[in-house]
């Protein structure tokens, strides 16, 4: 008999614009927005051991919402994450190392859980730690996901824009999404809703980066950095935006590269959350 | 400017067991039941013309489903279908076709419709042609689908099987669609709510297998040669199961070969639809 697989691929992903949204019960609480998911990603494995564990690119971590995730098995594992994105710089990694985790445990432990079992799982623990609101729930769909409605699988609500790119991003440094989304999000909230009422009315890419550079604006989240290479890529004809919540930048095609960028390269990745092998 | 990506890639659908579900409008209409998307599947490509056409592996046809995704837009293109499963076997092509063309027309003709806008043109004139009832919502997923509400997106409901495999097929002959579930189904009901049941307590793929050879006897659908090639794959050590609707045998992992059938190999498929160029 051969052992069974367990190993899952996340893509990263990146989030636009976005407003919070907070409920008592967590599978209530998420954002509305969108965002692109990435090929760049996490990929997780787990194997079984008397004590669990969380290993990131090889070096022991303490991982909350990672730590929540193993509590929903009945089973001890090593955790073997290899990532090819910095955590805390927007691009979702703790919400795909959780669902990571969650999907390679259901696959190695024989758990028998569903998609949207392992999807909730993964949302519940990332809202309780406050790493993030949405990530999880774009990260399962994969391509580019709207958030229409907050929320794990059952209360949120997705569509997509039903297209593909590559793209390229720079990565200046961390932002902590718990004091961000922990602080006064009045801004957040009305620039988040208007973000989104425009991209339904014009559901494109184009649209896509155009109001998630308001969005970031109008919520006064625009770091000095990220504001110069924003515009150093429209002068270069192209089209980017910042990355909810890191000081990074994510350009459309091109544009970083364009602007003369020594930038990542990668493409949207449509399937989403997978098992590898 | 480089002309508009005007490609799609849809998985084919192979569904184990459905019960029928008739409402007035088509997006509330459907099917409950389960199934495998695959890497076998049906590029679509389109172009302006002076008039609509569809054409199949270079071959012009009549495909009442496509018509309507095709009058869903403000343009007339020539389709191009290039599908390595054949039509009417129970791999969904007619789904697939409707849906890829869906995709391709709204990329090539930058109509700004969201990816739910996009299944619910295909599945509605899918429903309307009497080809499909569950297959388009399913390949817009990807994966494992299992369709607990029937409909389109907004009235249906989706879960999956987190997991994936490889699989063989082998294709005996065309079953109508419209035939059979046009017909008296009171037993395809019973049988199919029957096994939603089964595997929404244990949702894995031999449970899935199991409760969709089960559904085929007491929906009385399989045919001599299929009873037998499912009984060989059986005695082998196998899992396979009946394709609904068409006189084939879809088998998990090496089932048929090990069986000592010729049969087709692929995977199962995660990313869904998707935008390939």
């Amino acid at each position: 008999m051969v052992e069974r697989a367990a190993e899952a691929f996340v893509p990263g992903h990146v989030t636009g614009f976005f407003s919070p949204h907070w409920a008592d019960d967590p599978v209530r609480t998420g954002s509305i927005g969108a965002g692109l998911t990435l090929s760049d990603g996490v990929r997780v494995s787990v194997e079984p051991a008397d004590h669990a564990a969380v290993e990131i690119d090889g070096e022991s971590v303490e991982m909350e919402p990672v730590v929540d995730v193993i509590e929903a098995f009945e089973a001890t594992p090593v955790v073997h994450v290899d990532t090819s994105i910095p955590i805390g710089t927007g691009f979702g990694v703790s919400g795909a190392i959780a669902l990571g985790t969650a999907l390679a445990m259901n696959e190695r432990f024989e758990a028998a859980r569903t998609e949207n079992e392992l999807v909730t799982i993964a949302h519940r623990a990332e809202v309780d730690a406050g790493t993030g609101l949405g990530d999880v729930v774009a990260q399962a769909h994969g391509g580019i996901p709207i958030r229409l409605e907050p929320g794990a699988p059952g209360h949120g609500h997705l569509d997509a824009i039903p297209t593909t790119t590559t793209l390229e991003y720079v990565v200046f440094d961390e932002l902590d999404t718990a004091t961000v989304i922990g602080g006064d999000t009045a801004a957040i909230e009305a620039a988040g809703r208007a973000a989104l009422a425009t991209l339904r009315a014009d559901p494109t890419l184009p649209t896509f980066a155009e109001v998630s550079r308001q969005f970031s604006r109008e919520a006064d989240l625009l770091t000095d950095r990220v504001e110069e290479t924003i515009a150093a890529v429209d002068d270069a004809g192209g089209e980017a935006f910042m990355a909810m919540l890191g000081e990074s930048v994510v350009a459309l095609d091109s544009g970083l590269s364009d602007a003369g960028y020594d930038a990542h390269r990668c493409t949207v990745h449509p399937p989403g959350a997978t098992i590898v092998r």
